[in-house]
């Protein structure tokens, strides 16, 4: 290969810029060159490319968000948009692709591959962490630590003030953050999608909390561990057992931010294994890190296995919380 | 006087322990001993009082929350309540009184001391910033620099993702956070309780937006400057102009966090001077700082006067958006 | 006047991009353009211009250090290098300048007026706030936190391991930023330039603290409060009484980083005020911000005149201390 | 086992303090007595035993430090002091020991075991990652991203000023700070103890940036890398290309904080599998974490085993800094 693509799709996730960068450093260095597709498969679409060179990935390797930028695409869905983004590659001389980005971005590749026969590889990035074939995606590691902040700073009140604090973290469905957030946090309870905890539970723990003198709680909620979330889980338990209870829905801030360390050495060895990858002619594979070794999944099986939580993690927190 | 009370009270504040260290510590210097009343009027109500020497107040300055904690009580509302408050500080032969909080702390301030003689010297301690007699509150600055922090990381997805991002801050009827915040934000909008700001306007500034080409926003809200907040808000101004929009409500984590440089300055001031004051024979004022000399405001006037915003920064804000 | 120049000039400030940013609005919006001068007055013997319109300086607020660089220039302190540089103005058509910088940018700035008549209007921007005319200079909040975040670490350090620790933070000529770092940071003993504290003092203020069975402390050290610095200091110290010490020279991360909400405001009031004072005829002034209010200050007095620190802080802090 | 002690010992690392909460709270939910002993082995020696009970350790997950100090001890290198060290274990009926720290602590414990029959289980704590039979340390995660932190500041100053930074970090004999804080800040010359680097390298490194226009660099130093440490090494590669340098050594601002999610994770793992080993019998080994699993490895190969750095990171690190 001469020439490869590189984007970054669906939700944005701290690390995304480290992957960017490394995918053209380690390209430069071994003589391919790359392109920029901005805007994900919208503006693959559109044809908004642009050529990077190793200079032009400088100084974002400590920035949040992707400075190519993200988008929906709708005309993608179909098989008319997916066949104009392939004649635009074609156009461009873009022999691959690499593609940053989580479930949607695979599946999006997945088509492209068999459709159109482009060779592409995915590097995991999303702050869900709810990818197969990697122990940790790029952002999980930032998106926990800014939630975990915000947990901090809400026990000041908690603590000063005597009520329970029911915090939703991300988590649609999966609960990987919920989980490492509630044991860091030293949450009281966490309920999760795949564990969950209805409000019956929740009263009964507050009840014993306050027999035994203690007044302050922290809940730590997956938004997808309960229907309706934070708020209507509360709003069910104070039914069971009054109590002075306030939500905090922690919200779009879990994405953002400059990522930390683990997340960006993540990135860049993810990234630079994805264009070598790519590169030595592997396709419809997603590079991953599972037990600190570099390893590849097939697309397919990245979004389509369940990667199960640690339930001795779990257990633990249960343990932990007293 | 020979031993005084200090009590924090109300929401808690960021730099309410740098301001109890600052009242313990200058007591001792002089010779005056101290008394900490937990739990706000509810524990001065039930006795819960603690003698309180330099070493217990080692080590706190740098922490959110208080130590002394703070409660509601709705005893204190009857004069039966205030008047067992004040026979439990007779008791404690506490000659007078430091009450470190906002509005409602100095309101029953005013009547402890119109009913009960106590001497009371109020300590501004609110994120609000909402009180008359004083720059700046106690915890004010942090506040603003962490609902900054937030927007500095939405901001990040805003850009990658092009959308407009409804951020409600806190400030039911002052604006003083989401101006500084939207200010310092870059905020392209910032509505404020002092200042409405309409769905109307707001959609019209978005379709400008657009037409220039700019694709995302940062819309600063004060949860009090439109009815329902920024989520009615976004939905009324949606109505009107279609856009892609998100709401964050930042919420408690505005609370809490380790105290600024500033607002520990400030609190370590005022405690100090307060102490000083009431030891000295005065009663019924509150300490602040106004244009960096510490200044005593009659406690009625500090909760009843409205303190305005600086209306050429909002105009400020406004230019610099763009 | 219809153009403009802007330059960031001197050690670098965190906020300098706020102010250069407000400089660039305020003038679009008032229909003057304006061009910036990179790497201070070394880029400005070198023509190094650059035209910036608003969107040029879209999403800088958040960002530490200065885009227009800075420099220092051997060539500018010759005669020869000011008339090549007021050439460079003359043929770029620029009619005046906001030079945004510290004393050496200001004495400069001054010549520059004497010799070429140059319309020229300063913003102070430093993080060691020794300019006379400003309450704050702009960077000074942000260098605070900083410097206190790691004094925040350092004690965790501290308490476990009952050491002293000596902090050397910056200021060679002014002890602004250890006073509030020392005051905020809860240290033991505050060695500033302005208040010599010998080893004589500390060695006896850390025997009375043993003696209280207090076995860490913190002593904060300006860089000029002592010749050598801190570790120095601390040795001279340990002469006299021995004890087990650190020394952490705090150095240039007290530079950088994120500026806090404080400076952007203030950066955003003092670039946009600047720019409006020159545009109307003013020229020679300091554009500062003195018990809330925008003041105007002769550069001359600017540099020459020395802002004292108010020694009823450090009386404070010494009191709090225990 | 009825009763066990638990101590943090050796230099302080963020962590220690859950890892200590989560030996409390696994003992007494197991019914097992904790014993906390204060400052390490000096504390044994001295009896300075406190009863540890679940509420004695809330509120402390989030702390940097430790709670219970840490201490050197001489009289404990000596057969007397551990015979006097292991009398007050016996005489406060504790039956076995939870010993967080590093390998100065591991040797110790060794000893205990061999002379006095003292059941003791390791939990590695220290920042510098140096243990074998765990891939991280309790602590490390903590340090690597306030390194990281610093440098993300200078990096703001060096971009704007055109110089060359060389900024040490914490790491005598390994370099496992240096290479994720060089790979995540995007060093251009990272010197390690495993690898070194000579100040001919740093200088044709230098060189060739320069000739390719670019004129910041950060060179990221362990402690360990080059006799004298950065200031030398700086000094050194001047000799051989002259350049504009600086030199800033982060020293013990490395060890404190607020612990990250990964240690608080981490430690919480530990600690509570600390407490269970020990509890079930076994003793002479520490608990670390290997590629996701709880393992054990004895203490003495814990201490004498050299765990080596992973050389394709570092190579990675070279290629991606261009």
């Amino acid at each position: 290969m001469k020439r490869i693509g590189v984007m970054t799709s669906g939700g944005d996730a701290p690390g995304m810029n480290a992957a960017l960068r490394a995918v053209v450093r380690w390209a430069a260095a071994n003589e391919v060159e790359v392109v920029g597709i901005r805007r994900g498969y919208a503006g693959m679409i559109e044809g908004e490319f642009v050529p990077l060179a190793p200079r032009d990935v400088a100084n974002i390797i400590q920035r949040g968000g992707t400075i190519l930028r993200t988008a929906r695409s709708k005309a993608f869905l179909e098989p008319e948009g997916r066949a104009e983004a392939a004649r635009r590659l074609a156009e461009a001389k873009i022999d691959g692709l690499v593609a940053i980005g989580g479930d949607g971005t695979f599946r999006g590749a997945i088509k492209m591959t068999q459709e159109h026969r482009i060779p592409i590889v995915g590097v995991p990035g999303t702050i869900d962490n709810d990818l197969y074939g990697t122990d940790f995606t790029i952002g999980f590691d930032t998106a926990v630590n800014t939630a975990l902040d915000a947990i901090d700073r809400i026990r000041d009140t908690a603590a000063s003030h005597e009520r329970v604090f029911f915090i939703e973290v991300m988590g649609r469905h999966a609960g990987f953050i919920a989980l490492d957030v509630g044991l860091a946090g030293g949450a009281e309870v966490i309920a999760l999608p795949e564990i969950p905890t209805g409000p019956e539970e929740i009263a009964e723990q507050i009840r014993l909390s306050e027999a035994k003198g203690k007044h302050s709680s922290i809940i730590v909620v997956a938004e997808g561990a309960y229907p309706g979330g934070a708020d209507t889980l509360m709003k069910a338990a104070q039914q069971i057992h009054p109590f002075e209870g306030r939500v905090t829905v922690l919200g779009h801030i879990q994405r953002g931010g400059s990522p930390t360390a683990r997340d960006r050495v993540l990135a860049s060895r993810l990234g630079a294994a994805a264009a070598e990858t790519l590169v030595s002619g592997s396709s419809g594979v997603m590079l991953g890190e599972v037990e600190g070794e570099i390893a590849l999944t097939p697309l397919a099986e990245a979004v389509e296995r369940r990667k199960p939580i640690d339930r001795s993690v779990y257990d633990l927190a249960t343990v932990l919380a007293e």
